[in-house]
């Protein structure tokens, strides 16, 4: 066959995906959820101020946008008391990690992750050619100290790890992953994703100088934010590196009102405390749920938490699947033994109304086999 | 320098961007442009329908984007005629070009376009380690049997064709292009982008089955649906072809809302022929503005004119720039000969009134030198 005429790299990709969304899964039970609280979005929303600014955009968005992403950055800057030179702006945090992949990574090298984290992350690394080298989980903790000693073991390009972490919720001090960086290699680049940060207790952002060329940091809108639709992430490192993402990225990539919202959204700090709040609350719910059901919820620093459902993978497995069928989109963690869990995400009042009836029943169906 | 390790690719290109916006000219200049007629953007702005469904949809922009993109791509298909698996949908024709490219382009691999067609095309082979070969325009137009002979000469993996063409608005019939696919080299792609084809006479698009392996074809909602800060972009081409996407998009990288607003747009025809009405009628305002001034205007089916100012590049130049001085923002062509003409997007009345009110004045500074 002389079409198509691939790249050997491409050939050799597989067609998998990093995530299944839940619209597929309405479609292929012909049925809506009643909670969506399987994707760590914000059921809280946006603050009214960031939709104020989309429908106020609306009839503009004939315009591209901004292709400098002049205005958020610079806001971004100010808010994170950096330079904007220090901020790359991007279409989520999963472009970002593509385009970071793809600035570092060629065939054959080396990154380092844990086991069981994001696996958007590993299809670029994947997509790129390169070669993932997984460290497990402590404690269901992501390990900061084993993870810098396999990049170095390794001579690792990249070093991926999240915090708070996702899926398992757990978390470290900024302190202890900085603590920990005497042990990450020259030339290893740390990749922080720090997407659930404002949801985490103070002092879990990493306190380290934005030009320090050691570590970048992904932020997002998608989450605390309630943007995730919107598609807008950001990453904070050395100006050298954050002005590397010029020569790959997408320049007119970026929604202009997903620009505009996401600097509404920044804007309005009063809002974000709010939600927070909303998530704070809305874990305790989860835990309590979880425990009323005999289970153990695990401590969360994140807008979800994890339930140990007590038994194992097949187990969990069984009352995801019950829970799906019962109209409730949930996940679970991917990898041994964190997929003894399911991963709840923070839910309207309703949302875990449904949670709380369903759980049960999925429990029940999944202890009869 | 231990940091960044980038790839030895990564290191070697250039930090140049395929194109500046208007807002960093309107910093540059601390004025705003009277007139947005640069970026072949839709001053008529998209469907009301579409303007309605970005409003009601901006509160649930905290859900991600179906990843699928099910309902915009099944619309597609019923649209042209096509299936759901000849449809690939991206965030713009820029990001699809740049998937594409990535799955066929490797290190050293030739690639074949018109000398001074689109530039973020040529980045996207640049940045993946590519090899352009240019072939001139010929009577300002792109130039099909060479295009393909050229491709045939360099076992070109790609053969870039847009149709329209941008920046000079001339066009071939379909029928014209597909005969000179005799030419086309087995192996070779045709990438024809089509993104100003709704703005066209009849039988511009290319008639040409969906499935065959030969050609992909690239449409987007940035054009006449208005809809070019909501980034909604895709490609018509062989099921297997069209699925190979899978295994480098970016999966969530779609704007929920853009997505509802693309819907809507598609499905507001009766918008599309009065956008496209309007187009028609303010080229031949352009048109007749640079008669009045002693320039040719080039015949065009886009949404923009290329006018020949008479002189050379270095005239053209100075009449862009008085121009953008005036504050009209335009743009013109990157290579000679097309560069003795200016582009100017089709534009409201009162955006052609500032073009024709400031024309004379940039001409006449530009005679001065």
């Amino acid at each position: 066959m002389t079409y198509p005429r691939y790249t050997p790299l491409a050939r050799s990709l597989p067609a998998t995906v990093p995530f299944v969304g839940p619209e597929t899964q309405e479609r292929a039970r012909s049925a809506a959820f009643a909670a969506r609280i399987g994707a760590n979005e914000n059921v809280f929303g946006p603050s009214p101020k960031a939709v104020s600014a989309l429908r106020d955009s609306a009839a503009a968005l004939w315009m591209y946008g901004d292709p400098e992403n002049h205005d958020l950055r610079h806001a971004l800057a100010t808010h994170h008391g950096v330079a904007p030179e220090n901020i790359a702006i991007g279409e989520g945090i999963d472009s970002l990690l593509g385009y970071l992949v793809r600035l570092m990574v060629g065939s054959g090298d080396a990154v380092v992750t844990s086991d069981g984290a994001y696996p958007t992350f590993n299809y670029h690394v994947t997509g790129f050619g390169g070669v993932l080298h997984k460290v497990p989980y402590r404690d269901d903790h992501e390990d900061p100290e084993a993870l810098f000693r396999k990049a170095a073991e390794t001579d690792a390009k990249l070093v991926y790890l999240a915090n708070p972490d996702n899926p398992m919720g757990s978390w470290h001090s900024g302190a202890q992953i900085v603590a920990a960086m005497e042990h990450l290699p020259e030339g290893t680049l740390l990749v922080l994703d720090e997407a659930y940060v404002e949801c985490a207790p103070e002092g879990t952002a990493m306190p380290i100088a934005a030009d320090d060329p050691r570590v970048i940091r992904m932020r997002t809108f998608s989450k605390a934010h309630g943007l995730a639709g919107a598609r807008v992430g950001y990453a904070i490192g050395a100006p050298e590196l954050i002005a590397a993402f010029n020569k790959v990225r997408n320049h007119f990539g970026m929604n202009r009102s997903a620009q505009i919202a996401a600097l509404a959204a920044l804007e309005d700090q009063d809002w974000l405390a709010n939600v927070t709040a909303l998530i704070a609350a809305a874990r305790t719910r989860i835990e309590g749920i979880a425990r009323q059901n005999g289970l153990s919820p695990l401590p969360s620093a994140a807008n979800f938490v994890a339930i140990d459902c007590g038994r194992d993978a097949d187990f969990a497995k069984r009352v995801l699947d019950n829970l799906i069928t019962l109209g409730i989109f949930v996940r679970m963690p991917f990898s041994a033994p964190q997929n003894r869990c399911i991963r709840i995400s923070c839910g309207t009042e309703a949302d875990l109304d449904a949670f709380a009836a369903a759980l049960p029943r999925a429990l029940d169906r999944a202890a009869r086999g």
